[in-house]
């Protein structure tokens, strides 16, 4: 069965690497485990990822990069309003972490803080991402000042500050494990931009 | 030598052990390697550690609270006012960046994205670090409402949004090895708090 489903196996490895990456890190994260959780052959996981870090680099092409598009940047593009949809993204994410009773926080942001240090591909890869999400944000605080329902500072420095918001709530709500700081920098942001 | 400065030894395995998890994280700093860095051999490092985990909370206790507290709790409280105390932290935060040419990240908010989760000692011992933090910003926040420079909003809500805004723009600081996202959330802050 299985070698007749190699996009099976492939898209089953990076989903159980993704999940281990969010319980415990990329580091953390042993072959061996991997394999396991995949319930994959060594061989047939070398068949699809020449390393670990290729895997590691996969995870966050296919899966992080994914994740970030939709349950963030989609929504908030789709909003009547940039305010309107941050507030239904920050809203939702806070509901599903309740639902969960555990906060295992936002995967591109701990891969961030683990991998962008200490290894440049990895590095290179995540600042696209985040790159992308500034710009899909800039671009829809271009069009709410162009309908006069946000004022005119900067839509790059503005969307850098929103992303900042919520990787640092996210980091805090990690902590606390708890999405009360999501909820706290949600209405202080909102304030933030209105007042503006 | 070595055998008549237990402290001494102790003291330099958390220095090296510190650096290690900056550079590369908790998970990937390998015992071996914490023991060359240190410059001590495995039974000189038991002596003073039970465990990777006992050192693990040792530098978040004495290395990492430490270095919330000096670099950035004590010139805030100190300075005339919170807004001048965090234009002078995240300026000079930036500046070192600068000098560096490299940004290894808040080495509170690495272990938080790391290990929160993952391990209750760490979240526990970490949350503690984030409280007191907050505190401490709330303490001057109240001190500045009072004298009337700063408005009423809640203190306990500004003083979260505060370390969010530093937290997540550190991230990006990070994942860009650039001071420009700390330099650009810091004025979007100000303005923040001076239009709240």
């Amino acid at each position: 069965m299985r070698k007749n489903d190699p996009e099976g196996v492939r898209s089953r490895i990076l989903d159980a690497a993704a999940e281990l990456f969010q319980d415990r890190g990329y580091s953390a994260s042993g072959m061996q485990t991997i394999f396991e959780k995949a319930d994959v052959t060594s061989g047939g996981f070398y068949h699809h990822f020449e390393s670990k870090k290729d895997l590691g680099l996969a995870v966050i092409r296919e899966r992080v990069a994914e994740a970030v598009q939709q349950t963030w940047i989609a929504p908030v593009v789709a909003a009547p309003s940039t305010i309107s949809g941050l507030k239904s993204v920050f809203g939702s994410i806070a509901s599903e972490l309740d639902a969960n009773q555990a906060v295992r926080g936002c995967p591109l942001n701990n891969l961030t803080l683990e991998m962008a240090y200490a290894d440049a591909d990895f590095q290179e890869l995540l600042e696209e991402i985040f790159a992308n999400w500034q710009r899909e944000l800039e671009r829809v605080i271009k069009r709410d000042q162009k309908a006069g329902v946000l004022s005119r500072t900067s839509p790059r420095k503005t969307a850098a500050f929103v992303i900042a918001v919520y990787s640092g709530a996210m980091a805090m709500s990690k902590v606390k494990q708890s999405s009360d700081p999501l909820r706290t920098c949600l209405s202080q942001l909102t304030d933030a931009l209105q007042a503006a």
